[in-house]
């Protein structure tokens, strides 16, 4: 049997249980692991992770294609900003992508002691479970939250895939916050948009006028990929 | 408007929001919180929280009454351990009781920023609940966990105390952790016990033989004590 164990935030990763034999699932429903799932299912050849603006801009100069935006918005040196929508067909297919993702690369650096960095969102749940319930390894789900604090969103995503572990057979969560995200998305699963309108995090959305991509991010299933972590780089272990 | 902060383990005390003109309630259901509750209940005229076994057995030398232990067991040179239900009025009535708490002092520690510290627990919920409503100020929830892990009992309590505040009118949780815990108290309020049977830290406590105490800590306002931290010491701000 395996074990399930979720840390609410990067900063709880550190006195995590699991040691041994496991993979980590990085969430950031908003936005990063979104993005990322919607470039591959766009096409995108790879992403490189990049921890700030200015490594952005350097990437801009050796030629790549750069998404970066700052409070949201996209900035001048950049191709396009870090919404999933910006992450369309036209702009990534058969691409390399330099992704700028504070957040993003911050949780895959914490992770880099796991046997595989994987990157789930709502959209790529039922193909990332598939892919974890056929690795057989212990799952470590690490949250990125806002500003190192709890945040709803990644707590119900990591809720439904402790669920879709569970329901396998071959896993077992041996920690509260496995079970606290399970109970929280049980109150959140008849109307997920709703139990998010009430996250803070929204509000800040909102604000930065980046509304429109919230239902999309909610929707389960909308694609098959399965981005990993290799080589410093995210590629797409699995593209139906 | 005053703001309800939520931090699920101690970890995430330092990135909290809240900065100015707050009062930290310190929560460890399991078992420091509801011990010190039950002292004051029982008539104690102070406790000094003490950080490790080392200077507990100072304390002891320097004639302290002491309550003391490890992985369970009341150790040689204390008075008593560290079970609520050693805290009776036999052991504890006008005496000034010298008591070990890792978690406990560590908490305090962190918290000595704040305009007050305060203990929480299920056995004083409402006369906690009003003294905060009377007090009028910002409050920060910090929940002690086990081994800075997120743990069910605390956070089900940081819910039903937003739940109190949110009630009288004069507090807004404005962190998703508040909203999170919320919803926990109230997928747990129907059947409290059954709820905590599911945390991981029921069965460390249940192989140490400490089940006893389960069913008094999760029943709701035995006693009307607000201890509050003074001058290094907890003292009873309210007792009836």
């Amino acid at each position: 049997m395996n074990t399930i164990e979720v840390c609410f935030s990067p900063k709880l990763y550190e006195d995590r249980l699991t040691r041994d034999n496991f993979v980590v699932v990085i969430v950031d429903i908003l936005r990063a692991t979104t993005s990322i799932c919607t470039a591959f299912k766009n096409g995108a050849k790879s992403l490189i992770p990049v921890p700030s603006i200015e490594e952005a801009k350097e990437y801009k100069k050796k030629g790549y294609i750069v998404a970066s935006e700052k409070d949201g918005k996209v900035l001048d040196f950049a191709d396009f900003g870090n919404s999933a929508f910006d992450f369309s067909e036209e702009n990534v297919k058969g691409k390399v992508v330099a992704y700028s993702t504070t957040n993003g690369t911050k949780a895959i650096e914490l992770a880099k002691d796991a046997e595989q960095v994987v990157m789930g969102s709502f959209i790529n749940l039922r193909a990332l479970s598939d892919w974890l319930i056929d690795k057989d390894k212990n799952v470590v789900i690490l949250c990125a939250g806002w500003k190192n604090k709890f945040n709803l969103e990644d707590s119900v995503f990591a809720g439904v895939l402790v669920e879709n572990l569970i329901d396998s057979g071959n896993f077992d969560p041996d920690c509260d916050s496995a079970l606290a995200a399970l109970d929280l998305w049980k109150t959140a699963e008849t109307d997920l948009l709703g139990f998010i309108e009430k996250a803070a995090h929204r509000h800040r959305l909102k604000k930065l006028g980046l509304d429109d991509v919230l239902e999309y991010s909610f929707t389960l299933n909308t694609s098959d990929v399965v981005p990993v972590l290799k080589d410093g780089k995210i590629v797409c272990a699995k593209r139906v």
